[in-house]
């Protein structure tokens, strides 16, 4: 190796990361040799903390610090609608529309064959449990738009069907400052498909 | 905030490298909860221990773990000739290469008026002092070829060629596998320039 032993260990470490070539490990790996030492003490105890002080809230599954989380804990949100979503991003994505103030649970992946993931490798039994709790009326499915998360919508929306409990999936279609032109023919269809009366 | 705490202290720290926006950052961060524990305390190390044990070589200025630093350690090596560059990974670029056998001095910059850098903020006292060894016979001044480095390398030539060591400057033309019909206007009058006979 032509670098220094520290150094080639932090390009390793940044190399392991997604989408950080050996090119950009470099640089990073350079930018932290002038950075504060301040800052890169922060860094290493931001990495050791989040990975050691992060679990899974039992109730719904999402990454938290503390059991249950803080959406769970909340007993001003509404009680009787459970947004179903795939992952932990998918929840920071709904609570930033400011408009949702039911309950979450995250699935932490999709139904997917061709991958091995099956119901029982996705947080599902514990939704069930939840949906015992008789203030639960509604279960919005909002697992992503695509091949896995249709599957994961539909399995889940055959499993609670018995129960009674309205399910509905969130709408697809063109999305808002959108294009007709431009868009695909799956989601133009879609979009006629859903169409409403004004 | 949206996140748990821990996670948001990780994703602001991804934030402050370079090229690294808040959406990677928020990647990353994710990507390392799903890393095993023994690699994020790597991480965490190499990150302490690049910053902590790396230092300039006294000599040539290059970022090392021991000073002096493996190159000016080796005996082995020509030293009669030393090659002038800005950065220490341009010394990597050059040792990649293989054919180099001689001496390496590191600015750590380049002349540079617009952004206040003048000569006495680059590595060049050092440089002066290392020419008095009179084993030196040759100066390369392999500095970028842009404004700033072109500066740096004609101010150091000027200082130096009263002492009688002789100072080159590399080559500029067109890049092996490039395309005479993309190349720049300044770089195919380099390239006339320094036409030599076959």
């Amino acid at each position: 190796m032509y670098y220094p032993e520290p150094i080639s260990k932090l390009i390793d470490s940044f190399t392991k990361l997604p989408g950080i070539g050996p090119k950009t490990a470099v640089r990073l790996a350079f930018f932290v040799l002038n950075m504060k030492e301040e800052d890169v003490l922060d860094f290493a105890k931001a990495l050791v903390s989040a990975k050691r002080e992060l679990t899974h809230c039992h109730i719904c599954g999402n990454i938290t610090d503390q059991d249950p989380c803080f959406i769970c804990q909340d007993q001003s949100r509404d009680q009787s609608v459970i947004c179903v979503v795939q992952d932990p991003k998918d929840v920071i994505a709904m609570e930033k529309m400011r408009e949702y103030n039911g309950l979450y649970h995250i699935l932490n992946g999709a139904i997917s064959p061709i991958d091995g993931i099956g119901p029982e490798d996705i947080n599902v039994p514990s939704l069930l449990d939840r949906l015992k709790d008789e203030r639960v009326t509604e279960l919005i499915l909002a697992t992503n738009p695509n091949v896995e998360g249709e599957a994961t919508a539909m399995y889940i929306s055959r499993l609670v069907k018995p129960s009674g409990i309205k399910t509905t999936r969130i709408a697809h279609g063109l999305p808002m400052g959108g294009d007709l032109e431009y868009a695909d023919e799956v989601t133009l269809s879609k979009a006629l498909e859903g169409r409403r009366e004004l």
